[in-house]
């Protein structure tokens, strides 16, 4: 299975690499991919520069699509050329994961209406300004619709990564992983902290 | 203040990207930029493809040596002109910031012997065999002595950055940084929850 991981200039670096670190870890058949629409370096929002493959070269059919947050998620979620292909990959797709403002943006497919969903905790009020037929959940670490996985802000998508692995390969697995990579995994995705921590705004 | 990030193929994902989401939050005067010996691209252990300047473009002098760990360490802690190369930019820096096997690749230059310092708490063993002369601290999430700060494996190296940015521009500007990220922070440096979680296997 591939994790077909979605950047673009001003992603997020921990929305991404975070969950990448414990999706690394998955046993040989899982493969981490990065991607961005035209292919090529890719730069995030603190400067790295990551090299990708343009998305005509995704295979989305029964693998995972990743689509991260970050400030560049701002023009995307009015482009609809994008949007658009960030559609038809979901479509295909067996597992949708979105980490941070990544939930915004994948919810202008409109795929996530009527769908339980969150995101990021400091610009709660742009989800139901951006899609107002999601349910958007508000005290939550990370939810899970069916197939469709969505974190709230930056640090939230490792704990929903190894939510993701328990639930896919197993409990025990999923813990080995957080020991090995020293993380204190926040376990119960009904229960965040930073909820209401932020003053709301935009 | 340039944060000097060495890479080289096979270093640990978060090790590199979840400091550098923290010191990428610094004020504008931080800036974090990206290193191999020969510049190019360079490969994570889970296949991120990283753009980094060659060594030769490193302005060490009153900056930041960030040097993480992974598997990629093994062979370098055997190659004397990689570490010569280490221990130079290291003479010129302000502060260093190894994490996880970071630490041990670092200790090689001999600048660690008598300092208190830690690494990786699965790999514990290997730091003693490699640098006997360190005062390596188990029980610790990260280690301060002087200008170096030395983290366990993986995760803690976001517990030491902002651990750095509370003792260089307060705690309250680690704490808002730790909320911004919606990041539960370890502050406890001298706790560490997975010193004797780990089979002491190499």
């Amino acid at each position: 299975m591939k994790i077909n991981t979605i950047l673009f200039d001003d992603f997020e670096t921990l929305d991404v690499f975070g969950p990448v670190e414990i999706f690394g870890r998955l046993p040989d058949d899982f493969t981490v991919c990065f991607y961005s629409q035209n292919g090529g370096l890719t730069k995030s929002v603190h400067g790295a520069r990551i090299a990708t493959e343009p998305f005509a070269k995704i295979e989305a059919k029964d693998n995972v699509l990743f689509i991260p947050g970050g400030s560049g998620t701002r023009p995307l979620v009015k482009d609809r050329e994008y949007i658009q292909c960030l559609k038809q990959f979901a479509a295909e797709s067996a597992y949708i994961f979105t980490v941070c403002t990544g939930s915004i943006l994948f919810s202008k497919t409109g795929l996530l209406e009527g769908k339980k969903a969150t995101s990021n905790k400091r610009l709660f009020q742009w989800t139901g300004m951006e899609s107002p037929a999601v349910k958007w959940i508000k005290n939550a670490r990370w939810v899970k619709d069916g197939n469709i996985y969505t974190s709230s802000g930056i640090s939230a998508g490792m704990d929903m990564a190894l939510g993701f692995v328990a639930d896919i390969l197993g409990d025990d697995i999923a813990v080995k992983q957080s020991i090995e990579i020293e993380y204190n995994w926040h376990r119960d995705k009904e229960n965040d902290p930073f909820a209401n921590m932020h003053d709301a705004k935009i």
